[in-house]
């Protein structure tokens, strides 16, 4: 059985959602923030990282949003959560999820975890001021560039569509239009119909 | 034909040499950073990013290191770069690969890229003094928990050590002593005795 270490709001709600996609048999343990669980000399032999998901296996610790949603998809390859035939297709579907990881999700992290890039609170206050302006680029470039529609591939559902919609839902928390971003705000109110999406919600509320 | 767009001392010479070491039929063009060609219509034509790699090929472009890294190695099997066949330690080799992308990348590029993340010079001269600690505590993460030796994923080469190679480099330029990191400096040990990075090294120069 795997079991998926997650945090409410952060980027373990994909990961946790593609599990529930490839009907894979898991438990999830949440990991509380507020009480700086991730933090906890338990927590860290797990993942050393001290950051969520993790995802135990029979064979070890995974952990990396990117890197999780590829695996899931590979050990369930009956959910089709990735073009796993495709070699072109899938790097399309890495590519996106690499920027959400690597760009989107830093851009977003400036607003709250300053204090991982400096030591003092006038630059963290700097830093915060221009999340809103970076996020709206990023998702102008995600609208214009890389999101076909409906899904981010296409007609074809992946991972990057879960991993859209788990970042995607960051604008609200920075008061964001969505509306401006007309395919994204359509896929997130598919994803939001979905039966997988409304049960791991629940534990995310 | 595969061409592969490149700057110097960039993250770009891990797809590079990924290339080199597939004996993929490529071509490969270096972008000025220093005459901000990274900003040309054309180029933002090509990647609308602005950024390197960009891999162009016959299905159109392809962006995000970790991305092309798995697509060279599904495209080229024979070269062995990524434990194809084994998804958990194919996840292996992507989660520390997204860990250089998604964490050291970016800790570095608060070095010289503060105005990716702020507007006034007195945060982007705060960020610039924390780079060295946050590059110091990710490479003890590396040494201490992902790379096995005497390559990250053990006896097996992979696109892992090319990537591993290419970041590490970077810290010489911030004066941080390699040879605290006793399985880090083997393998760029290792990495500089190889006839293809001494090759590509010399486009690099």
């Amino acid at each position: 059985m795997l079991k998926l270490y997650y945090a409410k709001n952060t980027c373990a709600l994909a990961v946790h959602l593609a599990l529930e996609w490839a009907q894979a048999p898991y438990e999830a343990e949440l990991i509380d923030f507020q009480r700086q669980q991730q933090r906890d000399p338990a927590y860290l032999a797990i993942n050393p990282k001290g950051r969520v998901p993790a995802l135990v296996t029979e064979r070890g610790v995974l952990t990396e949003t990117p890197a999780l949603l590829l695996y899931v998809a590979q050990e369930y390859p009956r959910a089709a959560l990735a073009p796993l035939e495709d070699h072109f297709l899938l790097a399309k579907m890495n590519e996106i999820n690499a920027y959400l990881c690597s760009t989107v999700h830093v851009n977003h992290a400036h607003k709250g975890r300053g204090a991982r890039w400096a030591d003092d609170e006038a630059a963290w206050e700097s830093m915060k001021r221009k999340v809103a302006q970076n996020l709206t680029e990023n998702f102008s470039l995600i609208e214009g560039s890389y999101l076909q529609g409906p899904w981010v591939l296409g007609e074809r559902f992946s991972t990057s569509d879960i991993y859209l919609f788990t970042v995607a839902r960051w604008l609200y928390a920075n008061d964001i239009d969505v509306a401006q971003f007309p395919k994204v705000a359509a896929l997130l109110q598919r994803m939001n119909a979905q039966p997988q999406v409304q049960k791991v919600m629940a534990l995310h509320a």
